[in-house]
């Protein structure tokens, strides 16, 4: 875990009766609600900690209220220690017992090199330097701006135009992510990039204004090697009130780290 | 619930003590192993039965241990009841107490129109008439050949060439599918319908045998139509010994009902 801002906001402590105690840090927040990458990371502290294994290899959390600030627990509970994985299930619950967020995943080790076979159709999104990107938080993100300052993203020219009233027509959002100060990221990290950046959906010409999530799955394939992710989000159907989005992440060394959808609701404006 | 033989593989029975009794059937199994698709709809069945939703709108699973023939135990457990959905947890464990697979599902009522706004980026797999497709169960399903029996499934021809030694080289697999006598298809059935077809690295040029479901995710977006759903599989990153494979699943009148990804093991064959 870093010593940064993000490592910090997502620490937990073990109460040594199976539970753990954590905080929702003030300011990780849209419009007053927690976001939920970031409440994903904080259950996920303590589901790796209950493993004993450092890395989510695919987890899934459902958002069963809004987290706000305060100090939450959480008790993990190991269904299956196996060679390879242990599965665990989590519930976050707020101080006044409401339960927030729940967690479903299997943990791993994924250091060490593996000679695996590979098959890659895709690559990491193009972008210009992240100098020439539009920093997240200076796009008008409204009820966003607290939790855009917690994270440096810079968002894609062509990608960051909603914010002008020209969304692009694609459900595409691409862009650099990485946390602030040189924090090192680690495989946790990875699930809050998977739900940090605007909605697809801002980028479409459906009337919305704001898609919130049902639940959030991520595969993490790989630590990340130190440095900027490059990240990209889709979303091909919006149907029956529901759209999926779809993330890649992948590192600098042009490696997929992480592949994550998540089902939100897509809500009339 | 249909009244056939998926209907009765799946069905189970409140105990009145908040669990449910039902059946790993004799016969939906590869290789001895009961399919990760038809485990997941019967705990489904138990779950939505507890969360009084007859319809899972996004369901996860991950797997324990191999599901033997027969008698299984779930006790759901309902995290969150609220106006629009019901999250459940759910356990499925052996007679002997094993622990076989563990989920986490919102459930939903997806009876009734939607007026909602609608983007589709996709589209149904183009497949020869069902009578000119390849029957999943005369392919040489080695392993697979009892579970293949139990569904309708017929096979784009050129996806099931890898049976005569011959895969396409592109991680595609589409087909047709329905139960079958007619039975009709709930949204259960579409859990079991996204992991019924043969694994997309089949017709990869990789070398494997098999690849084992680590963790299923299903989103169901409605109810189907009666009749044949149409279906695509496709990879796209093998990585790290894991791969994706996502799933999209369509009704006859040409709507996605539903959309799936797990994440599966790629040992070397």
């Amino acid at each position: 875990m870093g010593q940064g801002r993000f490592g910090a906001a997502t620490a937990v402590t073990a109460l040594g009766d199976g539970t753990y105690e954590g905080t929702i840090a003030d300011g990780w927040d849209i419009n007053g609600n927690a976001n939920g990458g970031y409440l994903l990371a904080v259950v996920a502290r303590a589901m790796t900690a209950a493993a004993g294994r450092p890395d989510p290899v695919t987890v899934t959390a459902h958002y069963l209220s809004p987290g706000k600030v305060g100090t939450v627990r959480v008790r993990p509970e190991v269904l299956k220690e196996g060679k390879r994985f242990a599965t665990v299930r989590a519930t976050m619950t707020s101080a006044t017992g409401t339960p927030v967020i729940t967690a479903l995943g299997s943990f791993s080790d994924l250091g060490g090199s593996s000679d695996s076979i590979e098959l890659v159709d895709g690559a990491p999104p193009d972008l210009p330097p992240p100098e020439d990107c539009i920093p997240r938080n200076t796009t008008s993100t409204g009820p966003a701006a607290n939790f855009s300052s917690q994270l440096d993203m810079r968002l894609h020219p062509d990608d960051a135009r909603w914010d002008r009233g020209e969304p692009s027509g694609q459900a595409l959002v691409r862009g650099w992510f990485r946390l602030h100060d040189g924090e090192p990221m680690d495989t946790i990290a990875l699930l809050c990039a998977v739900d940090a950046f605007p909605p697809t959906a801002f980028n479409t010409h459906l009337p919305v204004a704001w898609t919130p999530t049902v639940e959030l799955t991520a595969h993490v394939r790989a630590r990340p090697a130190p440095g900027w992710l490059r990240c990209t989000f889709t979303s091909r159907f919006v149907t029956g009130g529901f759209l999926e989005e779809d993330g890649e992440v992948w590192d600098g060394t042009g490696r997929l780290v992480a592949q994550s959808r998540q089902l939100a609701l897509m809500p009339r404006a």
